[in-house]
């Protein structure tokens, strides 16, 4: 089976020398890497620079991206020539457009102004006490992985923070039928740590709990070789 | 010799997913340090969990922060019991405030109210196609470090990006001046490579060049050495 997972955290540039990084350490989706490669399958790796990596394997491929516009170019063309994306990686919602002193933006009769602008330094400077930065929404990638591939078999990621499990089971099950998932791991980051990593496997029709990546990872591929073997 | 030396780059917050980090890899920092642990000196390095660190070594300590505040509690007393201090941290300019959606902020009648506004969210939330972001000055640590010891040996660090030779040398003679380092260690991105590093060492009397991390590190070990052998 030809797998493409995803891992890490997207990075988007303000400048040269500053970015907004969404936090993933990656560690989930190696260990996922890793279940697969050791029962023979063929693994397509969409990753970042400072992301944990599996170990090498003769299976395996990686690639480094850093940002969204990155990540849309090398997952296109990879979505369509594999069978199940497991798509674990921490995307940025929005990525910088343009930055600039408060006394500017309170002068400005139109603020739309600004979003239209671009920083041509390659390091912004300023002497103001307060800066203001204007982002723009990036892509949504997980609503399109269909439209390129309607066979795929796609695995998604919702990450919230300090919510209830009503919550979070609600924003999954969303997300599960939006982007036509067969499931939604579910997790907040308040219930992660080193050694613990509490998810829910959101399915269309049962919840499954698991509380460590090991077992994550597990379920996953029982999941992925169970269905296969129909 | 007792030294203190910074290296990496720090991250602000802007909520628990997400950081605006300034790009360093440490490496320089690292080698810094190695060269003077290798003469016999005792080395503090306060750096950052990313950062590459020296090799282990029984005259080395090292210290971890992530943001800016953390730096300045953890400087500020090792200042004051270090001899030299050589401060090649990447520090960020500013610091995350308040997020919110474009549609808000066009609704204000005074900007300055997001200035007070704090998230209150674990991770923020938005639909709107537009953010904004509110950062504010952090402290400028490098200005205080004659004050909470002025005896200490200050060499600084100046990075700018796409300047010519002329600006790069004017800026660093500025911040020579203004926080009466003994050497400011000033270079542009674009001149600096893995295996590449131009620098100019400028004194209050002069200007070095340097075209490699090593060559670097080599000068600052003479100058520190030099001088104190005096």
């Amino acid at each position: 089976m030809k797998l493409l997972i995803t891992s890490g955290g997207t990075s988007e540039k303000i400048d040269q020398v500053r970015s907004i990084t969404n936090h993933s350490t990656g560690k989930l989706g190696a260990l996922i890497a890793e279940s697969f490669l050791a029962q023979g399958d063929q693994v397509t790796l969409v990753t970042t620079q400072s992301a944990v990596k599996p170990a090498a394997h003769p299976n395996l491929t990686i690639q480094i991206i850093e940002n969204v516009q990155d990540l849309l170019e090398t997952m296109q063309p990879l979505v369509k020539t594999h069978g199940v994306l497991i798509h674990s990686m921490a995307v940025s919602d929005y990525m910088p457009i343009y930055m600039t002193g408060f006394e500017q933006i309170t002068a400005s009769q139109d603020l739309t102004e600004f979003l239209n602008k671009t920083n041509d330094q390659g390091k912004i400077s300023s002497k103001d006490e307060y800066q203001v930065l204007f982002l723009k929404q990036t892509p949504k990638i997980i609503s399109q992985v269909k439209k390129w591939n309607p066979n795929i078999r796609l695995i998604g990621f919702k990450l919230l923070v300090g919510v209830s499990k009503e919550e979070l089971l609600t924003v999954a099950r969303a997300s599960l039928i939006k982007n036509k998932a067969e499931i939604i791991v579910a997790n907040d980051l308040y219930d992660i740590s080193n050694n613990q990593h509490h998810a829910f496997l959101v399915k269309q029709d049962s919840v499954i709990e698991a509380t460590t990546k090991e077992e994550i990872a597990q379920l996953l591929l029982t999941h992925i070789h169970t269905k296969d073997n129909l």
